[in-house]
């Protein structure tokens, strides 16, 4: 059985395929049913494109689903095996996972890291949890360490503007300023997601803000097998000139992880990690990408998002047709 | 591309063609298919018979259906142009709307007046920037101003009851007590309907619970065309007498706007204005309609309520088929 | 018109009809259509199971549906009568009850126990207002006093895996330790349901945790119709000794009922009513069930939960096929 957790885990022509077909399904040139088919949406955190994305995904292919949001519509859920359950959540993840692996083909999954441990968040337990014990395949929808789904659909996107061959296309990874610590889900999975596909990839970040080294190890493999390239740097102007595509995005400090009030501090001198027309102008003639939502004026100006650089759109929009083929390939035959 | 924001925005012609399919609809001599269509229900605000009534209409048509709760389910979307982004909202309502505009082919959304500044509220910037920046079909489900689902149903249930020509049939729009300062949208959009349509509307309310002037003056140029007639009062018992429809609904007031004491302060002697038998006993066999949720025995009395004058729940029931009638319109073909 | 309020209330050979159709439903020799149906589903409390398997039963049999959280999505709800409405309820439950009836041809509901009072709560006002005003059939998804799609699920596993005819069957519903004091419905039901079919019924609970005694008397009533047996006793391994199948459940107590602390400080001494290994020991090669949630190593230990004897998942997985033969029974035809 396959599950969708990271883009790291599938070969260059698996994606591609995947990407094709989603091509095909967004001209309307193909449209696969999956009736009778059954996926359940499990959101641990608030969601806007994933979860239209994925809910008109799954009715036009005529599924089934259910969507469900834990604290809200459902239990509080225990993630830690063997404890004694005294205390709030009222029931183990052990066991929603195995009933809802009965009600349902496929599984997607949307949890954020906890934010106080990155040694406990960077396992993934909840997904771990879901993938050892739901029997069905399980699609992450954002955890701790990846969102492919967006990432499947930013190298469609990407793949859309310059061409099927991306091999050796400058790609600029960048840090961005944000009132609070975000996710690196984002980050980490377009980063393995270029390098997958051999991209030239420079990762601009300040200094404090590696990414986990366990995904910069996946990586740099990733590097090897595609022949592309890799670069990190803390100089803005080194990553951005003559890149084709700039991919904003904020992500929280390892370093600081758990300690919102000191990484808050250390943020006060970050102000101009902002994407701005100044810089748009050091690339060649490079498309914006951000996976949304996005700070205005924080992360990325008015004039670049609202510009012609920008293809923010068509990359929220490509979500759907990626999913559909993700699903598909999931749950047909 | 049209709209559906007010049922002013329409021609009289349009509006019956409408009400006749809903009609056939409802008795199942129509069963028109939107398979294929997307629609996204956005709510900032709770709702029964609306979100109950566009789901089933929807399904229904054979349609794709998304409802999104913002703040619940989604992020906290930010309405003013061109501000820094570091406070609580996470994504601006331009890139949600730009967005939802992808992967819908229409939209609804519900979203109240902000209840601090009537010059702020009666902009409708929300809405106004779906209309601008989605690029499908806007569907108003309820806004500051205007709530012309209700007011279709509405004229739909008042026909059924006294004839396709109400031209000239007597209308008693009358504001009623309540704990709380409601939305106006409900007063405005049966004025503005019962104008268009011609009857004759006696709006009746106390001293300080004038509606909106640029809402009063759509009325009145309304009236000039249909030929219908509208009166203002404060007197109960002329707004009630040979009446043929009581019409109740309590609303804020503009002069209170944002200073809930001081208007709960002045609501204080309004406590007998409450529908109730003997009012009613005023009217020519008046019908009573309620747009609900109702406070009983505040805006209006158990008995009336529950007697055979009250046609509350075929108003509600006609929300069904009315809402079908405009999915058609603007979804079809 | 059917409702569908207790198992209780239908005859033996009816619970069976549902139980062989569900059956075959499970087993795919039977795909019914309640295609243009539309089923309600209010949730006044949290659910995973229930909420899961009604939407997706109702999906799988081709119609419509609308989920209704209130408070969340949808006002808050008032449930006495001739109450004047000033305080925080927007709509009365009779008024909702009138609405959703018009939109829907069945209404599920799930409404607990409030827990302030036990003369009040164990009336179900709520489910009785929707019963006496909607105008269509009525689901209880779990009231004050019943959980008749729990109850039906329970049997169909009981038979699964002990054969179609369970009389005299041994089975415990034991008490079980839990840090809050919970509703008495899934025990209410699974005893009532146990009673119908002739099993050999052992109710084991410590003193001060006897449940209503309307519900006592309707399961003796039924004890005598079907020629099963009751004995209820405070002695855990008199209970379980010989039983086939434990049943466990956590309750509050009608003698503590409203008195959270003073029951919190009488549970202290019953730390003991978990399920573990040693007590299964003393059955006959028994069963062990539970509706869930569950509170692992509270209410029963890992080993157990996660060991052969227990048949909890398929538990959870019945629910779904036995609801889809009770959505038959109230809508098809």
């Amino acid at each position: 059985m396959d599950h969708f957790i990271s883009t790291a885990d599938f070969r260059e022509e698996e994606l591609d395929a995947l990407i094709d077909h989603a091509g095909r399904m967004k001209r309307k040139i193909e449209s696969p049913s999956l009736a009778g088919k059954n996926l359940i949406l499990l959101f641990f955190n608030p969601s806007l494109r994933t979860r239209t994305s994925f809910e008109f995904a799954m009715q036009q292919l005529g599924g089934n689903t259910v969507t469900l949001n834990t604290g809200g519509d459902t239990w509080k859920l225990e993630d830690r095996e063997g404890v004694v359950m005294d205390g709030n959540a009222a029931e183990h993840i052990t066991d929603a996972a195995r009933v809802l692996g009965r009600y349902a083909d496929a599984i997607g999954i949307r949890v954020f890291a906890g934010g106080e441990s990155w040694e406990i968040d960077r396992k993934d337990p909840v997904l771990g949890a879901f993938v050892r014990e739901a029997g069905v395949p399980i699609i992450n929808m954002e955890s701790s360490l990846y969102h492919p789904n967006q990432a499947l659909g930013d190298i469609m996107t990407v793949k859309e503007h310059f061409g099927r061959d991306v091999r050796g296309l400058p790609i600029t990874i960048t840090w961005a300023n944000h009132p609070n610590p975000l996710p690196m889900a984002v980050a980490d999975s377009i980063l393995l997601a270029s390098c997958r596909f051999g991209l030239d990839v420079r990762l601009v970040r300040p200094e404090g803000y590696d990414l986990d080294e366990g995904v910069m190890d996946r990586a740099r493999k990733l590097v090897k097998e595609s022949k592309g390239s890799i670069r990190v740097t803390d100089n803005i102007k080194e990553g951005f000139t003559g890149s084709r595509v700039i991919y904003a995005k904020s992500w929280g400090s390892i370093r600081f992880y758990g300690d919102k009030a000191k990484e808050k501090e250390h943020r006060k001198k970050l102000g101009d990690w902002i994407v701005d027309e100044e810089k748009m102008a050091l690339t060649d003639n490079g498309k914006f990408m951000h996976c949304l939502p996005v700070r205005r004026n924080v992360v990325v100006t008015d004039s670049v998002l609202d510009g012609k650089s920008s293809i923010v759109y068509d990359e929220a929009e490509n979500r759907l047709h990626a999913q559909k083929a993700v699903l598909c390939r999931l749950l047909e035959g």
